[in-house]
């Protein structure tokens, strides 16, 4: 429990030179996902707010959408052949009357292969299961200004990766640019999951006057989780897919990319940037 | 088909001011992967090489290992209401007698949770999986200095990157650091699997005296297709995780990190690095 950092034998080189030490690796284990009972999704994750990493994860899946939903969450004893508690199984039981859909293949499988699997698919999937629409939120701005601190705000709360390197950040952050939690993880979608996953369980969903910022790429499955989980705007430090803009235009997410220094794209949902506008050109 | 990346109006934010331009992004569809008819898994990919990736894709799987295990692989058509090929629908049949494991969750998927899941019966489930085992390929030594070289010889080569920034690289150099192919995709995996599934193709496999070398981090996933593919030696521009290390630990896999400039650090499997014992300290 709580390995997130493990410690191994190196050797280093450097310019030639060569010597051994000890280094410290972010923790990678496998995490079975159950839903009552049943095995549902394996993620390689760092161990660590493990509940909250499934309860996200089912966020996203569309299965759970607020507290209530949510009966409890146990670690699986009895696991191994001689009965002790890997601590790498999670089973999740719903509340009664909640609506559990045939998830059965990988991690964004919204839709049966009898509808054809396309981009268009997929965003219509997460637009009809999405119980908290964007574009139902009240109305949010952030400046700039506000969104290119966000990165620095971050990197300052960041515990382990300056030890590692290894680790993917999600922070999320209020309209007005404060830190509410931040998670790290060897998986990018399990740092997310874990923000969303104990937003849940303290009955903080949807999230609707929040801004989310992750470490590297927006991907499409990033862009998903925001919107399941109804935050309006989305921020990345690097690129986003051609899918995460889509998935944002079409749901009303925000999705701002290259978030560095006082510079940053805006992909979709300007609506909630605040712009001056004399500045606009071409 | 080939749609590597997408053209999207942008709102660039420099300094204050404020432009629409064009951007390019790069493309991310989903890709369903059936096995003989049998859905198996979907992943998120860029399109291009997607028979390269879906046969590279079930070596990881421990279902290919060598060209004569594939029988062909097609597009389905007809995927969607209309008839219509979306291309992102491939079937891989496999040649009679090939053994087809029963893979019902999601990648990286060797354990049953009877035996308790842990990073342990992960390693287990790959090294007896694993048709090409490293510890019996021929001896191969690579020098600090030409795996130094080898993040150059790969950006340079990549095509799209700069363009996009959203993309990862993988590519594989021989034991003497000449370039041999290389793939880049929005996932990390897919761009590996692409150039196993290529190299699966050719008759390639056992990639036994090859170098693979990722553009960002080192995960238990990338170190379990190194292994897969009878790869001896994995280098990653930045950190492993704890599992990627004792994987290779285990399998006598080279593991380096870090790689950047004239710098790395060698984390498993160090004899297939030349170091200059007088050089060693500490």
């Amino acid at each position: 429990m709580g390995r997130v950092t493990e410690r191994r034998k190196v050797i280093r080189i450097r310019d030639g030179a060569v010597s051994t030490r000890p280094d410290t690796l972010v923790a990678e284990e496998p995490l079975e996902i159950r839903l009552n009972g049943k095995p549902l999704a394996i993620t390689m994750r760092t161990p660590g707010d493990d509940f909250a990493l499934a309860a996200g994860f089912l966020v996203s899946e569309g299965v759970l959408a607020e507290q209530g939903d949510l009966r409890n969450i146990v670690y699986c004893a009895g696991a191994t052949a001689d009965g002790s508690n890997t601590y790498n199984v999670v089973d999740v039981k719903t509340a009664p009357g909640v609506r559990v859909p045939d998830i059965t293949l990988e991690r964004n499988v919204y839709t049966t292969s009898s509808c054809g699997l396309c981009g268009k698919a997929s965003l219509d999937a997460v637009r009809t299961t999405a119980r908290w629409p964007i574009a139902d939120t009240p109305p949010l701005r952030v400046t700039p200004e506000l969104l290119a601190d966000l990165p620095d705000r971050l990197r300052a709360s960041q515990r382990v990766f300056d030890r590692t390197g290894g680790l993917h950040a999600a922070a999320l952050f209020t309209e007005d640019g404060e830190l509410v939690d931040v998670r790290e993880d060897v998986g990018r979608h399990n740092a997310v999951d874990k923000l969303v996953g104990r937003a849940l369980q303290n009955g903080d969903l949807p999230l609707s006057r929040s801004v989310l910022l992750v470490s590297g790429r927006a991907s499409f499955e990033l862009a998903q989780k925001a919107v399941m989980a109804g935050i309006p705007v989305l921020a990345a430090v690097s690129a986003p897919s051609s899918l995460a803009v889509d998935l944002a235009a079409e749901t009303g997410l925000t999705l701002v990319g290259f978030l560095r220094g006082s510079s940053m794209n805006v992909y979709a949902g300007e609506d909630r940037v605040a712009l001056r506008a004399a500045a606009v050109q071409g």
